[in-house]
Order: structure tokens, then sequence, then C-alpha cells
């Protein structure tokens, strides 16, 4: 794989395109293209943007996304954690439905897609693991709770406000008064038909017999026959007038191109925002694709992942659009689909040009209830609370990081959220490795191995104390293995050697280099020896780059039982 | 010992106090009182408070670091580094000479002294490991370079300002045509002086036969000797008329007692900097303390220190000083002039608060420059740039923490430096972890004992691959045990197990387990069976909350030499 196809995937999977790839590609871009349209408006109005923005946000880059990434079946488009952190990030700056609000998702967009790209440029994509699996888990299910609950006001047509789940709520119950009957008799309904045709539909087509690909079509197509049922109840009885929010005009056209505002001002204010949504974003996207990719033993390359998820949204930018990523729910249907190549996701494009184009007057009179119930069913995937109970049992740093980033999340916002998640988990690991765990071992007998002398049936001898110490040793723990050393010595008077054994430090920082030399001079004054055993390669390199072996009063031993042999033939 | 003496230690040492302790005790008292005198009001001119200031807050928090602190020779005072900290703190709220500045530093000390409590009650010393010794290096050293410009104003008597190097020297050099020549003809003297009394004085006494506490003496009285020279001159000359600017008015008084302002504003602003004058002056003072005990044999304990600097600062808000703590000079001079108890430090007292009453209106004609030039002689000491050369050599991650420190600490201003030496060590820490050493071992023959293939004359067999993982699973490493395993099963088609040497994995946390999970699954997938050997008690301890050694397709075996027998034979 030379320099240039590995920036290129497209030129890889291109060259052997074949006729049943292209059938399979085909008939996944049809399903996927159903289930977009109304998924993509529901996701613009959950950005704060107009219904079309949606349309427009899983054209281009799914097309740019197709020729740079590589992953075989992620599709790329408005995603619903990423477009809650827009709404959240742009409320801040301007107001809904202004020219402003619009600029300032395209230029989210932009610097998403330039910090992408620079990251995968740089090879930066080790930096996405600072978010641990816990913290994920738990900002993406704090993150459904708060984008159903955003919903409800379309479902009850009032206007609540609130970018945290006690503003909303508060926001909703000030408002209960103004609730619209018709607005809720739409959205209930709506939402109890997407509920059950989730679970129920495709079983239903399967039990009618029709065939191979039909149950799939008629089961991602349950939201729209909901837009469509709802529509023409609004079309028929006039709802509109009677208080139904609709989507109203939306312009029948191809993607604009457009440009993002970059004023010092706006850039400033959406940098951390665009940030935190591009780390977000490609957490999300690369470990959809990476199950994916594993389910087929095909491999994904972080590091090009994004560059290609970069293109994605600089493509958004420029086409009227606002910050995307890889979806779970939409890679998942196109990966069942049958999506064989990236080329499904330029089919995807096509069919969601031709909506753009022709399908738009339909949607005039579809309530926005609608909308709001296919989100609502969307993300109640999103949520889910065991990773609490399952992290309470594991270990309870993991616990605290998860809780407090639901917490948090839900009651400060999502740039609170996980900001937190990420910091509680650095300082919980620090704390971890403050205190190491330090295990005084002796021999198994009739074996060359070291035990702790706690837990297993170990030989000792008075004048030998062996310390093994589980943790590298960096400027967190240096202190404390210079008191632990000093303790133990001063306690016993027989101890006439002291036996570091390094099998599990994996660094030794200058910090701690400066305590070993610290406890070397301590011991020799007492008159003890200081030796090392079953130091790493890496450690011993580094170690010889400084003073300290040559000043040590004591060996360096490969294996710990020649320490043993040694310095007890010694005695 | 009980719980009473432990939070008293002065229960301790009181009661067995000795006639010859007494006397030893009284002689160190006199030498360091005579050297406190002038560094007192030095360092309350850096601190930007009026001169008594420094003799009060050199008063009260002996006394009470004497009570409750738990070393035997350490001095607590204003020290160069925390009266700089002060000043910069201060400055954004409050002018110089006004009496919101004074009551500013009450409220810092206070502060800082209810943060230091706080800390040692809850037993949270070990946060102060969070900074590593070459970012303390740096910032000491950064500290002494800033130190020394600041007081360069004094020598040239001009009027700079600023709290960076750069704002201070274009302030200086704006100022050059406002030079005093009187002024510069003092301090010169007095620098010279006092560079030539630090190492020649005590040396010439001894060549004069002086009895055996005369040089001493005479060599920690060198800035007394300075102080009196050029205050004599400014006297007998009138020069306070030609433009020096001297100490003036000084009330003869005790300390006063003086309340802190605990509006919500103030303290609003000076949280963060007190808590960042708690620790770095909890490990200045931490160190000090542990290099003194050493020296006797004598331990400290590091929480209880908390409290006894905690007890000093809090004395120093309610007695007209600001915010103190162990100085390094100071103490060496306590502990070399025989200190044998806390009481040295009580007689101390004793003598500043003589001093106070009545030796104040001497210093009415003493010019600031020889003020200036004490400091500026005391913390070139603690200027040590070759920390930059020691790191460079050893580990270029400490390189980068230590010059980050440094550069910042001195362009962009302390607390700056100082935080982001701290973050960047931290995420240096967590980038060589998120990459960690993986080595394939093989038996060294002849024996139990596995190493690097790569390093090591060993016997290796193709359908078994172990490798050893030199790091703690973490979340930040999670993901990259994935891919490593993927791509080395992938690599070799005789692989029947692969075993995973957890000898020196110290911790799985959830993101890790799920990982674990992941590698199973795919291993399952591949018929090639997944094995852990050496894993450490508390590691297996956590792993058997989970259900992952159930679902696990293999063993664990004790050690890795029984993995080898045990895999081979059942081939």
């Amino acid at each position: 794989m030379n320099k240039f196809t590995q920036f290129l995937p497209i030129l890889q999977w291109g060259r052997t395109y074949s006729r049943a790839a292209l059938f399979n590609d085909t008939v996944a871009a049809v399903i996927v293209t159903i289930m977009l349209i109304p998924q993509s408006l529901a996701y613009a109005l959950l950005a704060g943007l107009p219904p079309e923005a949606g349309i427009y946000a899983s054209i281009a880059p799914i097309v740019l996304y197709a020729i740079f990434g590589t992953s075989r079946a992620l599709a790329v488009g408005p995603v619903a954690v990423v477009s809650l952190l827009t709404a959240s990030s742009i409320a801040q700056i301007a107001d809904q439905g202004t020219a402003g609000y619009a600029v300032a998702a395209l230029t989210l967009a932009f610097l998403s897609g330039v910090f992408l790209v620079l990251l995968g440029v740089l090879r930066l994509g080790f930096l996405a693991n600072f978010l641990s699996h816990p913290v994920i888990a738990g900002f993406i299910t704090a993150s459904g709770i708060l984008i159903g609950t955003s919903q409800l006001k379309h479902i009850l047509g009032v206007n609540a406000q609130g970018h945290t789940l006690p503003e909303m709520l508060m926001s909703i119950f000030s408002q209960l008064d103004q609730i619209n009957g018709i607005t809720v008799a739409l959205g209930t309904f709506a939402t109890a038909f997407l509920f059950w045709a989730r679970g129920n539909l495709k079983p239903l087509m399967q039990r009618l017999r029709a065939g191979p690909l039909v149950p799939d079509l008629v089961a991602k197509g349950g939201p729209v026959f909901a837009v469509l049922a709802t529509t023409l109840a609004v079309w028929a009885w006039d709802l509109a007038d009677r208080g139904v929010s609709i989507v109203g005009d939306v312009p029948q056209s191809l993607p604009p191109f457009t440009v993002p505002g970059l004023s010092t001002e706006l850039v400033g204010a959406l940098l951390m925002p665009a940030i935190l949504i591009s780390v977000i974003g490609f957490v999300e996207s690369v470990s959809v694709a990476q199950t994916l990719a594993a389910k087929k033993r095909q491999r994904i390359d972080p590091d090009q992942e994004l560059i290609g998820l970069g293109a994605a949204n600089l493509g958004a930018a420029f086409s009227g659009g606002f910050p995307v990523t890889g979806g779970f729910s939409r890679s998942m249907v196109n990966f069942d689909a049958g999506a064989e190549t990236p080329a499904a996701g330029i089919f995807t494009a096509m069919g969601l040009a031709i909506a753009a184009i022709a399908l738009t007057p339909l949607v005039y009179f579809l309530p926005k209830a609608t909308l709001a119930a296919t989100i609502i069913v969307a993300v109640l995937s999103l949520v889910d609370l065991s990773i609490l109970k399952k992290t309470w049992i594991y270990s309870r740093a993991d616990f605290v990081a998860v809780a407090t980033t639901i917490f948090l999340t839900l009651g400060a916002g999502v740039e609170v959220g996980v900001a937190s998640g990420v910091a509680i988990s650095v300082v919980l690991h620090l704390y971890k490795t403050s205190k190491p765990h330090v295990a005084e071992v002796g021999l198994v007998p009739g074996t060359q191995h070291f035990r702790n002398i706690n837990r297993h049936d170990v030989e000792t001898v008075s004048s030998l104390v062996t310390l093994r110490v589980d943790e590298s040793l960096y400027f967190v723990n240096a202190r404390f293995l210079e008191d632990l050393i000093q303790n133990r010595v001063t306690e016993g008077c027989a101890i006439r050697d002291v036996v570091l054994m390094f099998s599990a430090v994996n660094e030794v920082d200058y910090s701690a280099l400066e305590s070993l030399e610290a406890i070397n001079a301590r011991l020799i004054d007492m008159g003890v020896g200081l030796h090392l055993s079953e130091v790493k390669g890496p450690v011993m390199d580094r170690l010889g780059r400084s003073h300290f072996l040559e000043k040590m009063n004591g060996d360096v031993f490969l294996s710990q039982f020649d320490a043993w042999n040694r310095l007890i033939e010694a005695r």
C-alpha cells in the first residue's frame, strides 16, 4: 500500500469494484435513503436548524467520507449527540432561526473538520483514548435522556427551553397550561407507532411471506409511514390552523454552496465546542466502525478515519450543513442491508439529492411532533443505565467516573459533563497509582518463582527483604516508595539486603530516579545493600543514562531467583 | 503514640526537654534571630507589604509551628517564593500601600491556613505529589530569576513594575534615565559585600581564631553589617534627601491582632492563589523538613506537617502577617547552629518580638536597596539551570516538563508556569502509558525465566505467542492492546495459543476489561486460545468480579513456566 492509496482508500476498493457489490450497495442505499429522509429532518430540528440542513448535511459529507474513510459500512451524517452538542454550543452566541445561527453551525462544522484533519495528519488519534469507556457510556446515556426530554416540547406543543435536565423540566412544567391537545394526539400516535414498528414490523412482514428484501424495506420505512400518516392528517383536517407546528416551506434545491463565518470572535467562541464535538464524534464513529469491521475481519485505520471525518465536516461546512459523524443506527442499517463498499454511501447521497430536489414540498404539512417522535424513539436505545451497576460491581473508581459524567451532563450540560468525566478519570487513575501495591515476596518451594508472602506459602530469609513494586515509578508515587522502604528497613534489624523486584516497573522517571538515589544514600548509611532484579530492557537503558547504577550499593540481577541464590550464598 | 500526642507533637519532645537541649536551642535561636531581622524586612518588601509585616509574620507562625509541626529543625516564616506569589496574587485586586492590599495579604494567609489544615485533617498530603521533582526544580529556578530581577528596581532606584520577566525588563529599560546614582552605589556595595561575606566571612573568622560560636554568629550576621553600614551612610550624609528610598517609620509594637477580610468577592478572587501558595509552600517545606530529618534519622509526618503549616498561616492571618512556610535557608541555619527541638523556634520568636518593640526605630534610615541586595544574594542560590541538562540526558519527557515550567513561569507568570508544569507532567505520563512497551517473550534456556525474544537468546514455539504487557491496562491504552493482539495473531497462521503475561499489569480498569472481552471474542472466532499468566492478586480479585474469566477461551496460570509446559504438552 503506497502513501497515495493510504490517504485515498477509495483507490483500493474502487479498483476491484464488482457487479455483485454494485447490486448489494444499491439495495443498501435505497433502504438507508428511506430511513434517512425523516431522520435528517429530525436531527436538523434537534440542532435548531431549518429541516433542509439535515438533508444537506447528509449529502456532501457521505461522498467525502466514501473517498477518504477506511470503514466499508460506516454511514456519515447528522447524529443525535452531535446535533445536541451543536445546539447547545450555538445557543450561547445566536438565537435559533437567525442567519447568525446557521452561519455558526457552518463555522462549527468547519472548525471540527480542520481539527479532525489536523489530528489525522499529525497521527494524534490516540488522544481520543483519554475518554474512558465508562465516561463515554455515561455521556451517551445522559445525552439520550437530555435529547429525549428536549423533544417533549414538540410532542406537547409548548415552547420550552434550557440545556440541562432541570431547566428543561422546569420550563415544560411552567407551560403545562399551554399544551396543544391535537399536537399531543399526533405526537403520541407517532411515538407509539414507531415503538411498535421497531419491534414488530419486520416479523409481521416475514409472516406475510413478503420477498427477501421487502420486510427490511418496510421495517426501515416505519418512520416514513408515520410521516405520511401524520402529514396527511394535518393536510386533510387543516390542523396547522388549530395550533399544530408544521415543518412548512423547505426549498427545493441541491445543497447550496455556503461559506462558514471566520471572524475572530466567532472562531474564538466556537473553538472549544468544536474540539469537543470532534472528539466525541470521532470516538462514537470509530467504535461503530471498529465493531462493523471486526464482524467481517476488516481493519480500520483510526488516523485515516480522522481525515475521513474531517473531510466530511469540511464538506458540511461548505454545503449548508452542520457537524456530522459516523452514526450508529444508520451504519447498522447500512451494514445489515448488505452494503459492501463506501459506494453504498455515494448512492445514498444521490438518493438524498433527488429527495432534496423532488420531495421537499411533500413535507410542508409534516408536524414537528412526528419528527420529535422519531428522535425520541431513536435516542431511547442510547439510554443504558446498566453501566452504573456494572461499574459499581467491578470498580468504584470507574463507577465514580460514570456517575459524575451522567450527573453533571444532566445537571450542568454536555460540555461540563464530558470535561468533568475526563478530568475525574485522569485524577482517579493518578490517585490509584499514587499509593501502589507493593508485595513482599518469597520463593514458591520447588520452583524459581516468587510470590506475595501474604497470599502464598513461600520460603523467606530474615536477612533479605524482597519488595515487588507493582507500579511504574514516577512523580506521583516516588515519595511513597521512599517512605515505604524507610519504614520496612527500620522495622527489622536483621535485614542486610533489600531487593527491589522491578518486574512490574515499566518506567522510572526523573522524580523516581531522585527518590531511588535518596533511598540508596540512606541504605548506605545503614549498611544495608540495595539490589534490583528483573529490570526490564527499556528501564535498564534509561537508568544507564544516569549515575545511579554506579552509585548503587549492590547489584542488578537478571532474575529474582539469581538474586536469591547469590545473596543467600554471600552471607 | 496516642491520638492526642499525634496531633500535638510538642507533647512528645516537650516532656523530655533537657538542659543540654535548652543551651543548644538558645544558641541556635540567637543566630537565627540575627539573620531573620533583615531577611524578614526584605521579604515583606518583596511581598509588597510594609517592613514590619515581615517581622510579625515570623513570630506567631514560628510558635504555632513549634506546637503542631513534626520537624525538629524547620524554621517557618516568610520565604522568597511564597512572598513573590503573594505579591503577584494581590496585585490583581489591590494597589501596593493601600489598606486593601494588607487585608488581602491577611486573607491569603487565612485561606492558605484553612486549606492546609483541611488537607491535613483529611490526610490528603499525597496531592502534593502531583508536582514532579523537575517541575518543582524548574519553578524554583524560574522564581529565583523573577525575584532577583524584581529587586533590580530597588538597586537602581527606579519604579519598575510587572510580574513576568519581559514586563520587568521592559519596565526597567524604559526608566534607565531615572536611575539614582547614590542608590546604585549603596545597592552595589551591599550586594558585593553580601556575596563576599557568604563565602569568605566564616573562614576569615576561623583563621582569626575566634571561639567556636563566633565565626557562625559573624557569618550569619553579614546582612546585619550591610544593614548597619548603609543605614549609617544614609543617616550621616542625608542621602534620603538625595533620592535614596528608605524604609522609614516602622511602628514599635508587638504583632497586632488583625482580622482577614472575608467578603465573598475577596475570597473568590484569592481562593485559587491561596491553594497554589499552599501547595507550593507545602512541597518546599516538606522537602526541607525531610532532608533535615533524614540527617538525624528522624521522621516527619507529611499530613501532620500540613496541620503545622496551616496553623502557622492562620497565626500569620491574625497577627498582621502574610503567607508563610518552612524556608530552606533559615532552616539550614537553624539546623547548622545546633537547634535540637522546636523550642529553638519559640526562642527565635521571642528574639524577634524584642526586636519588633525595641529595634524598629533603628531601621528608619535603612535603604531599600540594601534589603533588595539581601534578597538577590539569597535567591541566586535557588537558580539552578543544571536541571535542564540532567533531565535532557535522562528523559526527554521530564526535560519538556522542566523547560515548559521555566519558560512559562518567566514569560507568563508564576501561576501559569506552575499550572502548566503540572498539566504537562500529567499529559506526558498518560501519553507514555498510552502506547505501552509490549515484549514477546521466550524461555531463557535452563531456567524457568522468560525474557524478550529481541534482547535475549531464548526458546520459542511457533504455536504459542506470549506477550508480556509492560503497563497497567486502563482506558488510555485499552484500545492499543486490542489492535496489537489483532495484528500479531493475524500475522502468523500457526498460532494456536496466546498467553498474556500479566507480571507488569497492576490494574485492569473497566475500559480495559471491555477490551479484554473484545479480544477474547475475536480469538474465539479465530479458534485461538487466550490465556493469562502471573496475574497479581489484586488484579485477579478484580477480574473475579466480572464474567470475563468464565468466558475466557483458556486458563489462568500461576507462572509463565506452568503455562509454557502445559500448553506445549497439550498440543
